[in-house]
């Protein structure tokens, strides 16, 4: 039985969704990062890191949501949740995940862990102004460059949807008018319609 | 025949290094930052995020380092640079490649691209301050619990041992003592001795 241990809101709901598509077995256990649970001595020996999502299989635990998506549609390759087959089509799928976690999250973490990188709450403020600038450029070229359609990769839908449509949410929170960005705006829409999504958004707003 | 646009001391050289391991017939172009032609209008065509590295192949351009590695990996699987038939173990490894792009890149980014972030000279000066301290937690990790030795997944070298030397040649100029981490430097000097690694920073230390 796989376990993923969560938080709201994080990036970990595409793992979550991906769990529930690939029709996996699995529980999957809430982190309160508002008690910094992430950081407790049981979490961090789960997740060194302190961060969300970790997948607990019977191997060990895998992190990083790039490669517990792949884990996700390799393990469960009847879902077809990503193209096993091709591994150009596959490492497409792969570039455009990458791309969400090194740059996208990247840009949003700026708006409210800005501490990550800098000490001053002057740099802080700045950072946090810049992020609509930022958040609404990496959209700009999904719009305009990745988001093919009506899924990301075309007409299959894969691990790269859910990733985006996390990442997605995070637009109106980060000052970035999504009307400027209508490809990705129906993603959105059609990602949350899909009954898995509905399942699992039900899941994580449930109170704790 | 496969064609690598890198910059020299950019992340392009963990792709460089796994295609001169995997024996692939590919030919590597240099992209001059110090003239910004990466954001040229001929690179743009190329990679839209003027970013290296990029990969041309036949099917098209493959971009960020973790799935371009695991691209190489999968196309030629007599290299053995990935556990290809092991979904777990493969996992692990993008896991270890995506903590490198998206936690280890990402940090040492913000001692001279700071700017991608903020706007004013003090953050960016706060930014650059920090870099000692970001870097040195995130190798710190990489030395307590992720670097199995001889390589990163242990027994095996794969596409993680070029793309760890990759970021730990940004050791010292990010302000990082890395005596502190006597795991990580045999691993580089241990890389840095293969035959395909001496080609590859010959090649790319060569004059243009």
């Amino acid at each position: 039985m796989l376990k993923l241990y969560y938080s709201p809101g994080s990036c970990a709901l595409a793992s979550h969704i991906a769990l529930q598509e690939a029709g996996a077995a699995y529980t999957a256990e809430r982190i309160d990062f508002k008690s910094s649970q992430q950081t407790s001595p049981e979490y961090l020996a789960i997740n060194p890191k302190g961060r969300v999502p970790a997948l607990v299989t019977d191997r060990g635990i895998l992190t990083e949501t790039p490669a517990v998506l792949a884990f996700i549609a390799q393990s469960f390759p009847q879902a077809r949740l990503a193209p096993l087959e091709d591994p150009f089509a596959f490492a497409q799928a792969q570039a455009f995940n990458s791309y969400l976690c090194s740059t996208v999250h990247v840009a949003h973490a700026h708006r409210v862990r800005a501490y990550r990188w800098a000490n001053e709450e002057a740099s802080f403020a700045d950072m946090k102004r810049k992020v609509p600038e930022t958040m609404g450029a990496c959209f700009a070229l999904i719009e305009r460059n990745m988001l093919r359609g009506p899924w990301v990769m075309g007409d299959s839908y894969t691990i790269c949807d859910p990733y985006l449509f996390t990442v997605a949410q995070w637009l109106e929170g980060d000052g970035v008018d999504v009307s400027a960005f209508p490809k990705v705006s129906d993603h959105r829409k059609r990602v949350a319609e899909r009954p898995a999504v509905r399942h699992v958004m039900a899941d994580q707003l449930a109170p704790a």
